[in-house]
């Protein structure tokens, strides 16, 4: 990142016609997208959006609302363009690519990009969620596809997913990133530890409060029985994680290194977040928070991320809707570092105590 | 307002490809709009904005961090198209006009729209700020610039404001507004209705400590001398009120009664909306509240009007700003009602919990 651009860009807005600093985070905004991209009027359009699809295993737990095949189904509506992502990325005008990473079911559809790494992942209450070699081959389709799209030209990036059972994985992990060695060090959870575990499992699409009683319980006997070390990324992810989990974070790490500003989504979205973090911990400098999802767990991941999101709209959605929603904000601070015009060149008397 | 067809509305986002619920604020907005419309897939664009121009005499007062010639030469500035207003209507694809009802020097300029009630407002800590026919006139005229938009085509409106000095009359006339018979009643202001007046006034554009109170010493010098009823709006206006503020309380009149939904900006633009409200209250009905501003004030008008924003990106701009920046939220909301799948329609699987 590009520390002096970013100041460039801070002194550059104070010379624009209105006071100082009245644009509040817009400004913020445009100083950290200066800072990323080293361009004092940096530009964020064309987004690209990709969308990470796969399955869980331990959705046979019935830890979700809805039925595994909804993954599969998700997929096909993305495809004609049904979803809330694809309405919502016409609106900001973003190039979307959904990527099957590993739906339980065999796929072939025109337009959906296969890099299948596995049928869904085994069910991580009783196995491993998938091998350490499977997580780093997710891992590295999702670099593989942000690296297309920044090739085609994309200015920001969007990811989302779809995976039924995909918040009790992203719970999962986050208690692991949480609790670190409260988890991996003893010989058994403690009632401070299983608190804190529980703390981070929510309703996901839809669960009543029993049903998610049922999913805490899930998630603390898979951790129990894991115990992955919060410390080593790739051990949490393939022990409790999610294939698309695993892509979200690898198209991060590849935007921060062609300096491609992110915008994230809700709590998977985040939870893949602090995956890249963890792997290379620069990629949080390319990252803005799109939203507050509803989710309980998204508040402690955001703030482990230590991110501020921009919109607060009771949003949990998933898909990369509520990033993609938020966007037009992040445009709005481009455009107005972009085109407004300054105090000097409007003829317009600046004040004195702004 | 259509309540069935809101109801109808509600029933239909039930329908699709999304957990039920989980678009949140967007969810509300959509059923809002379809109330306001009388549309199940109710349309918001082309938005229109009308930017109000006036002086303000008090500003004589030493109560903004900017002198008076920056109306005027703000106004240039929306004409050529550089200021925050014209890049975020850019965005949004807004039509965009700039109504001269008040400012303090002639102007003519090309696209400027003179609907000039007089030369400024006098200096309200010395006399009126206007005659109530002209308070009047300065309604009609924003009545009159609103529906001349509508017959254009405008599915939504945003007003803004250029006023050197209007935080003043705002944070007046809220005073007004919020202490009623406190003011009007009494023969002398107590401490206590001294104490809230006191708190709805801010910073404005900038003002140090030490100006805001005295901005706060005339604004309750200017109320002990006028006395202004609050449950009469007009009388409010025309003592402590500004002429940009009641064209945009016409305008909003005008929407309303057209059945436009309009996004409402920040603390001036809300004490207009108040103002609106008071002179015909189902007003309420067709506006969204878009951002909270920065100004104390802002905060207390929304709780007046009993409405909560979508944005808190800490802006204190005006100019309709905040309400452009807001835009693509209620556009999404549109765009998310109007063009998602259902459930039927892209072969999915509902719920059962959800």
């Amino acid at each position: 990142v590009d520390r002096q651009a970013g100041q460039e860009a801070a002194r550059y807005l104070d010379t624009l016609t209105k006071p100082k600093g009245s644009l509040g985070r817009l400004e913020a905004i445009a100083v950290q997208l200066a800072t990323i991209t080293g361009q004092v009027k940096p530009r964020v359009s064309p987004p690209g959006i990709i969308v990470f699809a796969a399955d869980h295993g331990v959705a046979e737990e019935g830890v979700s609302a809805y039925p595994q095949e909804v993954t599969a189904q998700m997929v096909r509506n993305f495809l004609q363009g049904g979803a809330a992502i694809n309405v919502f990325a016409r609106q900001i005008g973003a190039l979307l690519e959904v990527v099957d990473v590993g739906v339980a079911q065999p796929l072939e559809a025109s337009g959906l990009v296969s890099r299948k790494v596995r049928y869904g992942t085994a069910n991580f209450l009783k196995e491993p969620a998938m091998s350490q070699e499977e997580a780093v081959a997710a891992v590295e389709a999702g670099i593989e596809r942000a690296e297309a799209l920044i090739k085609r030209g994309i200015k920001s990036l969007i990811v989302g997913e779809m995976g039924i059972g995909n918040t009790t994985a992203s719970s999962a992990m986050l208690a692991a990133f949480l609790c670190g060695e409260k988890i991996r060090g003893s010989a058994e959870l403690d009632t401070e530890v299983i608190g804190q575990i529980q703390g981070v499992v929510g309703p996901g699409t839809g669960l009543e409060q029993e049903r998610v009683n049922h999913k805490r319980s899930v998630i603390v006997r898979a951790l129990a029985l894991h115990r992955p070390d919060g410390n080593k990324p790739l051990d949490v992810l393939s022990k409790v994680g999610g294939l698309e989990i695993a892509g979200m974070a690898g198209a991060m790490l590849a935007a921060a290194k062609h300096r491609i500003p992110v915008i994230v989504d809700g709590f998977i979205c985040t939870v893949a977040a602090l995956l890249a973090v963890k792997l290379c911990p620069r990629v949080s400098d390319v990252l803005l928070a799109g939203h507050r999802s509803q989710e309980p767990g998204h508040q402690v991941a955001l703030s482990l991320l230590d991110k501020e999101p921009l919109l607060d709209l009771g949003m949990r959605l998933g898909e990369g809707s509520g990033a993609a929603v938020a966007f037009p904000l992040v445009e709005a601070a481009c455009r107005m570092i972009g085109e407004m015009a300054t105090f000097q060149s409007a003829g317009v008397t600046d004040g004195e105590g702004a």
